[in-house]
């Protein structure tokens, strides 16, 4: 499961992103609202080629998401933007949840506290798939199904009517790589970088590569900046908060350092980043979300993403760019494909090289960052995930004989 | 999910029960070994109806369980005893597994430390269905599936091409009861208790109620008592160790308490069990198994259940009849129907009646304690699963029309 940046454990819990925080003259953004107009989202084009989708959330939280919730976040946008589109989006989630598409939560509750947990999902799942029978039953048949829900869907894909693909939200590791080896292959699958799809079982079909979309005309980008570089996310060693503050030292920069701290990496923070907060030259701003998030981004000289485990996508270097603040990572995961070494930032082997290049982020022009950064606009990725769906829903048999996905299972 | 007491959480471990911890000499069990062999099995009887069975294993932990698993302990006599009676069984489940039963080990590892962990789950029964749908491609179609697995199952049940009957092995309770509801009709369900039965839910399709089984025979007879009283059991104050402590000091006998304290318990055993051991009075032996669990069973001076669940069966209670030794037991759950007041223990409200029951204890004879056990022998309780396997099966469709679990899903 993912945050959006490929991983969700059930501890996990993070970053509030309203769905659509944009500044208002309240939040004092003047300077910001000129550049934001200009980078305005595009007039968006209609399908000639509307598709019946049922979009299947998970479980846990409802959409769009009170608080954490990356994958609720990507839905929350994706439906939005493929309702836009002309598309008949029917969207299965948990209760609570509000979308342009047509909503039918599944569940009593939400469950954020049972991420994860089989009850859920199977109970879910199974009554979305009864929900898809249903509506073929009574003449209203979907012609694809995207899954964006767990496991339990794409590993009885074939056991609906309708075809299906999956976005697979976190990272081919050691526990779900066997998964998608054996199951991968029963819908198109939608990795959200090339490095995820890169690291893929072979016996899986990727569908496309697509990365994860932002509401990159809600970021005002920050074309003056301020002298500190800036880390946010929870705080886990792989993600190198303390990576960070190696480079603000040897960097002579201030360092803000802004996220959760999860109770399971509590000794984590009281040893190796707790220590180092001095309110000067490190700063701990906690967990920040909403226009103050947007802000910190927006006024950072840099932003540093010095991990190292392959994250799948990274969501916040995309908001990073979106804020017009170039983004300094490891060349890890998704990092090589979100950054453009020397124009929209600098990819660098350990923190000491990293240090080594921060002076030069003064080079790189805001305004590239946030063009950078349109291509991850909800209606351009859901162009993108359109496309998928015309190549593989259901109407897209050849003529004259049965759809690959139908084939027979012996009833 | 269930320890074959109805509860299993992913915390949760505790009793070890070897598949067949028969005391052999050096154990010193001579006197209760003449008693033993006047209880061994009787004949098997083979069915003159073979049924080709699909038994769906849960994937977390081998069979028969090499530590704590009352499901896998459950299904590890429940094979052996069906392939005795002549039925073709075909076990879906963990790796490391052995049965009488044709084993099928579907995960690459099993998963003790991830219980309910939906990922796993429907990795495991997706293979499985597959694995159902191949058999029937080749010419071994099976004709029932009898699902020990969670929830995954049961909610696609209509997806395969065979009946599904599914042991609830978990009480129907807030979680739960909204599953059963909405997915309880798509197989059979088999209760392990009548008071199960009655708290599920009115949409659920119970097929009957079947005891759980346990290896009756292995067991010696503890026809001398001791004069202690015994407790056994994970540390929970549902389960009642705190009350048997003040049944003991009101009965004047000294109480042994065995079993596990898990860590989400610590501070329960620390505050309300720990500062009433005394050694004497009140002994503590820790997690007890094979050989030294049933001795503290058969030389009991009687067990003590003071539970304030509804334990849907309570394994420890049948253990304790077929050792000889009264069950004193709270008339929740299933207790009223395992226990028969006055001729193997006595039914009470609380702790304070249960002190008051104490010495009656000895009027029971622990003949008739073991002789009520004998109805969870593995073969009665094997005879009672076929009986459903024969009303389910596929088979049992009658000539000329189609069976009603093959309602069309318009395919």
């Amino acid at each position: 499961m993912s945050d959006g940046n490929g991983d969700r454990s059930p501890e996990a819990s993070g970053e509030r992103r309203p769905p659509a925080a944009v500044p208002n003259e309240q939040s004092g953004w003047g300077a910001h609202d000129a550049v934001r107009s200009a980078g305005a989202p595009v007039e968006v084009e209609r399908t000639d080629r509307p598709v019946r989708v049922a979009m299947l959330a998970p479980p846990w939280i409802p959409i769009p998401p009170p608080g954490y919730g990356g994958i609720e976040y990507v839905l929350t946008m994706l439906c939005d933007a493929l309702v836009a589109r002309g598309h008949d989006v029917e969207l299965f989630c948990a209760p609570g949840s509000h979308s342009r598409a047509k909503v039918h939560p599944l569940l009593p509750s939400a469950h954020p506290e049972s991420i994860e947990r089989s009850l859920f999902e199977a109970d879910h799942v199974a009554h979305a798939f009864d929900a898809i029978d249903a509506a073929a039953e009574v003449g209203g048949p979907f012609e694809i199904v995207h899954d964006h829900s767990g496991y339990t869907a794409l590993g009885m894909a074939r056991r609906i009517d309708v075809p299906l693909v999956h976005t697979v939200h976190g990272p081919f590791d050691v526990d779900t790589t066997d998964f998608y080896a054996h199951h991968g292959a029963k819908g198109g699958l939608i990795c959200i970088s090339h490095a995820q799809a890169r690291s893929a079982p072979a016996e899986a079909d990727v569908a496309a590569v697509i990365h994860n979309p932002i509401d990159v005309h809600a970021w005002p980008v920050g074309t003056t900046k301020q002298d500190y570089l800036l880390w946010l996310g929870r705080f886990v060693p792989e993600k190198g908060p303390q990576r960070a503050i190696t480079v603000a030292r040897e960097a002579g920069r201030p360092l803000i350092l802004a996220g959760t701290v999860q109770p399971r990496y509590e000794r984590f923070f009281a040893d190796e980043i707790q220590p180092h907060i001095d309110g000067e030259q490190i700063r701990f701003v906690g967990e920040v979300g909403g226009a103050r998030k947007q802000r910190l981004f927006a006024d950072a000289f840099a932003f540093l993403m010095p991990i190292t485990w392959p994250e799948p996508f990274g969501m916040v270097m995309a908001e990073s760019l979106a804020a017009g603040t170039p983004v300094l990572a490891f060349a890890h995961g998704a990092a090589p494909e979100i950054v453009e070494h020397g124009r929209t930032g600098f990819l660098v082997e350990d923190e000491h090289e990293m240090a080594a290049v921060v002076e030069r982020a003064a080079g790189i022009d805001p305004m590239e960052c946030r063009r950078s950064a349109e291509r991850f606009a909800p209606e351009r990725v859901a162009e993108r995930y359109e496309a998928v769906h015309h190549e593989r829903a259901r109407f897209a048999a050849p003529a004259g004989q049965g759809p690959a996905w139908a084939a027979p299972r012996g009833r």
